[in-house]
């Protein structure tokens, strides 16, 4: 197709993203056309309910439509913003079928059933492209896809959810509780009403199976994923973390690990401690931010707003560039690269580090007692404090010991919480909370 | 292409980088194989000098060669980590003519003549690829040429030399002054036996072009580039900068600017003072990072190794597994893209803020005269600090005046400086710095 024919985009979905998307495109149309040798022309724009003031869509009123069916038959790009499993992956898939290249933020059915969809893109010798399904605005799947395609990626820690970063943050700066903050970012437009997808890990969890896909060539779904959300943590884990000089995040977390098999990766989510001198430390408010752990490029950092229209149209508008070039020069860009298919290892053999605080009996052997425990589950010490405190109920003396351990795996840390919790001078295992980043 | 005839990879130079190449395509050989399609195969590594000890680079030592010209007719993809001007410049136009693809890491043969290479590259309908060349191991072109190619990049602030940022985060730390630290990291390795080309801004000046080429969608040269280096920063800029709670960081900074006749460019290198809030005031030793701001997706920060063998390696291979791609499948990457062809504004005319430290007479009437100064320029205020000092020969009373302005013309503020050092109150200019992210 080297003439000069528009490309036909459909856009299905017309929210906050989808009309970003649709006022961009009118607006700098000239650019776009220059950047991709033929114009970008909009066919249809598919949106649920007909007859709703669109008036800030600048377009041609009769091109919003309820059938999205037909829609993604007559486009050479269909672009999704719409969200959630079904329609979206018949839609996506009838696209593909009719010949269309697919550019998607929608990180819920890529992380459900990405490889049915890139089979479709392959079947059709079309493209599928989903840069703003993680981490909005930030240019990161394609540096990880493509930039470090010559590297070994070792390791990606990310802040992939801006709402569980909003309430973490303002929990550190203002010491308050997880409830009463939820409260508050709901009144301020950071969370949901229900804010379930977020505070309980699933939406990062389906980030976490997106990166870890990219990054190791292997088939990893939101499914495989350990996903533990930040509900359960405190004030004072909080103000534990702060005594460490530590901040508390809720991190993606993906990683190359050695096994007595061979090589395996983790994938998980779940609340860590990291020195606040660590570069995700500093990342404030709603933003997000990505480290990245390649054996020869070393450590790198992605920054910039994960959500929001403007900067999510940003990312798939990169990805319609993309694909529309593509369109015009008869070729295609990466597909789906899963020749590693390393095994997702079970939790139990992730490695991470505890941080444990205990309540203990202030009398000589308790802290012989502590450490037996975690010899016998081969878990290396780091750091033990030991803080005298007086008991609140009795007056006498009691102890508060904080343990920071080496890496060691999972189900070890998890046994030796449990001896812990079993031995006689142990009043309480008050917090345990794993350390990344140190 | 599309059968499994390995591609073959022709490597100039095999110094650090280029040793580092050569040595992950034999290790990894089998991961590239899987991502490319096909193998890649040395079949050549142009040398200066014969009969060197080279067996740390795990080839057969048959492949050394001092016959550039005769290798580079020979290889489907030629990668270039020799730099400097000539020779490489005839070479890779003479692979590219040969029909090879290129990967280069030569930031100064871009920023002296791209335009010539890449209308090379598209005449023999070929890759020309350069990720390493700009800040090592960070993927940053390709964002900026790929993935914000539908958006609308405003500025780029760029820590880019890591020579530079080592001597000016040791200045800070230590409080010592330049040819003193220069020293220090010329004995650690940062800085080279003749370190120009970092500290006059030579390096970062190329570096400034390119991106803003690619930003900009404009053809820009090194020779474009206002250029100023850190050897006349002082102990006491970096003192004045910390009692503004700020850092002094040589910037490679890049951007859109309204004039009377339409919109422009300013590309420029020079020492800026940036809040320690800022993200790339954290930013230490020899890190690269570079701020990115675009219309929809807002702030973007990308962070990373600026140098070093294996982490330039990185960004070869990526870009390596790139042009293979393309090679096995038929198709090629985004050519030159200068259509924007915005004018290239003069120094006088970006806008920046300037701190300005006055030594001045302490009587009534003197801030009077400074303010006017200012307005006479067109120049608004926004903070004065005064402070009485004894002066050190009279033993009378001096003040010490810090003005911070607002946004205004390079051409302002230089005119308002040299109207303040013609007042009689005045003693003395101590100090002008430009600010910038704040």
């Amino acid at each position: 197709m080297n003439d000069h024919k528009p490309l036909r985009v459909a856009l299905l979905g017309c929210g906050v993203v989808g009309s970003a998307v649709a006022r961009r495109l009118v607006e700098h149309a000239d650019d776009l056309t220059a950047r991709v040798g033929v114009p970008l022309e909009i066919v249809g724009i598919a949106v649920r309910r007909a007859g709703r003031d669109r008036s800030d869509v600048p377009v041609d009123p009769s091109l919003f439509t309820t059938e999205a069916a037909d829609l993604v038959t007559r486009a050479d790009i269909v672009v999704e913003t719409v969200g959630g499993i079904d329609p979206a992956r018949e839609l996506l898939l009838s696209a593909m079928a009719h010949g269309a290249s697919v550019v998607t933020a929608n990180k819920a059915l890529l992380a459900e059933d990405g490889p049915t969809l890139y089979a479709a893109a392959d079947a059709a010798g079309v493209d599928l492209y989903y840069e703003a399904a993680v981490a909005g605005a930030i240019p990161l799947l394609r540096p990880i896809r493509e930039s470090l395609a010559g590297d070994d990626v070792r390791k990606i820690l990310g802040i992939v959810n801006g709402t569980t970063n909003f309430v973490l943050d303002k929990m550190d700066s203002t010491g308050a509780g997880f409830a009463e903050t939820v409260a508050q970012a709901q009144a301020l437009g950071y969370a949901e009403a229900d804010p379930t997808a977020d505070v309980e890990g699933f939406d990062a969890a389906a980030k976490a199976a997106i990166l870890a896909s990219l990054a190791f060539h292997t088939r990893v779904a939101g499914r495989d994923v350990h996903r533990e959300g930040i509900t359960e943590v405190t004030a004072s884990d909080i103000a534990a973390a702060k005594e460490m000089d530590c901040v508390v995040k809720l991190l993606a977390i993906a990683e190359k690990a050695s096994t007595d098999d061979g090589e395996g990766i983790s994938v998980r989510v779940h609340p860590v401690m990291i020195p606040r001198s660590h570069p995700l430390a500093s990342v404030r408010d709603a933003f997000n931010a990505v480290f990245v752990e390649a054996s020869a490029a070393g450590q790198l950092m992605f920054y910039g707003r994960g959500a929001g229209g403007d900067p999510t149209a940003s990312a798939v508008l990169g990805d319609l560039v993309a694909v529309a070039r593509h369109k015009v020069n008869g070729s295609r860009g990466p597909g789906e690269s899963a020749y590693a298919d390393l095994p997702v290892l079970d939790f139990g053999q992730s490695w991470t580090r505890y941080h444990i605080s205990l309540d203990v009996e202030d009398r000589p052997g308790v802290l012989a007692q502590v450490a037996t425990a975690f010899a016998s589950h081969d878990v290396s010490i780091e750091t033990v404090r030991q803080r005298v405190v007086t008991d609140p109920d009795s007056g006498g003396p009691r102890a508060e010991l904080v343990v920071v351990t080496h890496r060691a795996t999972e189900a070890a840390l998890n046994a030796t919480v449990e001896t812990l919790s079993e031995l006689d001078s142990v009043a309480d295992v008050v917090s345990v909370m794993r350390v990344e980043g140190a």
